[in-house]
């Protein structure tokens, strides 16, 4: 059966996330059930990986196998017309048979925004956290500096992941500013689960003042999810590009 | 009774437009449902001028008449607490007993943003006007040069609008392009129903090469709404600033 490729686009707010589960929207079943109708029978879609529920993507991956030969581009199209307007396929390509969209990645990029204003703003509110308080600019980019290079990203997963190793490779992570909006980016060759929001969730801390931008020194060596600051909200989080 | 000035910013998405109608949400009727809720008594509010159904604003104006001892910041404050998250007030000032929203405006600044772009994009969805097909925008540059100064834009309004004169002065007009994402600035000391997406659906004409950028002067000359293009759809468009 040949295999294909897909790099989807999709507005997370009105879904439970990217996994499949009953009785939830999903944005693996909205592409699956779209794929089903499309080539006549059942078809798995195996993502990059999973985003949570409210979590944004630009650029997610995923693959998939079907008994069909239509061609990719044609694939594209009728995906994009039976799909709601919140997903869209970017493209769709033929896949070699050893590619697989989680296995195969080598590294993965998101991005994370937040709006900092003394008020909250209507227009484009389902995409960034809202804070309130001035932040610390110049301390979060110190602090983000720490994260980047091999860590153990234990202080940073949400509790009750069990993993064989919370090692992980960071090849950057940096903030950009544009007036009241700031944004992190983060590359790594993997994630852990919540781990964007967490180590968000603490650099707004050091933009709070109420952790130094040292301190991420000795949070990431305490492997101590108690220690790190708290989960930021799903909704500023894109997951933006899945290297191969 | 003291008077008070707002300037609001607003998705409106969900909304019939600003004015207050029966049985259809809108923004006037959500802010003077608050209003009323915090001075106890029923309050009017006075735009600068009406948006239409799904049009948007980041600094739309509006006064009004209160009989109260609330300072401005409070009442800022107290309206933020209780109007949804797809409005805001942005801020709200002491006025003078002349002043008037509508009536002492000089100009208003409106963008219109377009995405052009083989595909759509679910991310800001509701925020732009999406085009397949690649625009000239040397074109609509060139086209929207044609529109500064004063004319009578009787070929820009909507049928059936009785107006005593439709001549106005556009001091600018222009495109700003970033990418797959074109904006259109314009700004005049008046608008008519509809002229800016008429407008934008013209220039559009222009950069599909249906019309040649020369063209607006003829179909201004010719004050007849059919000889300009269609009407550009409401979600692209934003009331960005009144200036008095």
């Amino acid at each position: 059966m040949p295999r294909f490729c897909i790099i989807i686009e999709y507005d997370g707010t009105n879904y439970f996330g990217w996994q499949r589960q009953p009785g939830a929207p999903t944005i693996q079943e909205a592409i699956e059930d779209a794929l089903a109708h499309i080539v006549r029978q059942p078809v798995v879609l195996h993502g990059s990986g999973r985003t949570d529920s409210g979590v944004h993507a630009t650029g997610q991956c995923a693959h998939f196998d079907a008994d069909t030969n239509l061609a990719p581009e044609v694939l594209e199209k009728a995906l994009n017309s039976l799909l709601p307007q919140d997903i869209v396929i970017r493209s769709c390509l033929s896949a070699a048979s050893d590619f697989h969209a989680r296995k195969s990645a080598k590294s993965k990029l998101y991005s994370y925004s937040i709006l900092n204003h003394r008020q909250r703003s209507p227009v484009g509110r389902f995409y960034c956290w809202h804070i309130v308080k001035p932040l610390d600019i110049t301390a979060m980019e110190k602090a983000a500096a720490h994260f980047t290079g091999t860590h153990d990203f234990g202080a940073f997963e949400a509790k009750g992941s069990p993993r064989s190793s919370s090692v992980r490779t960071v090849t950057q992570a940096k903030w950009e500013t544009d007036g009241q909006h700031l944004t992190f980016f983060i590359e790594a060759n993997g994630f852990l689960r919540h781990m964007v929001r967490n180590i968000v969730g603490t650099l707004v801390e050091v933009g709070r003042n109420r952790l130094a931008p040292d301190d991420i020194q000795r949070i990431l060596e305490s492997k101590d999810r108690g220690q790190a600051g708290p989960t930021a909200p799903a909704k500023g989080l894109f997951l933006r590009q899945v290297h191969y």
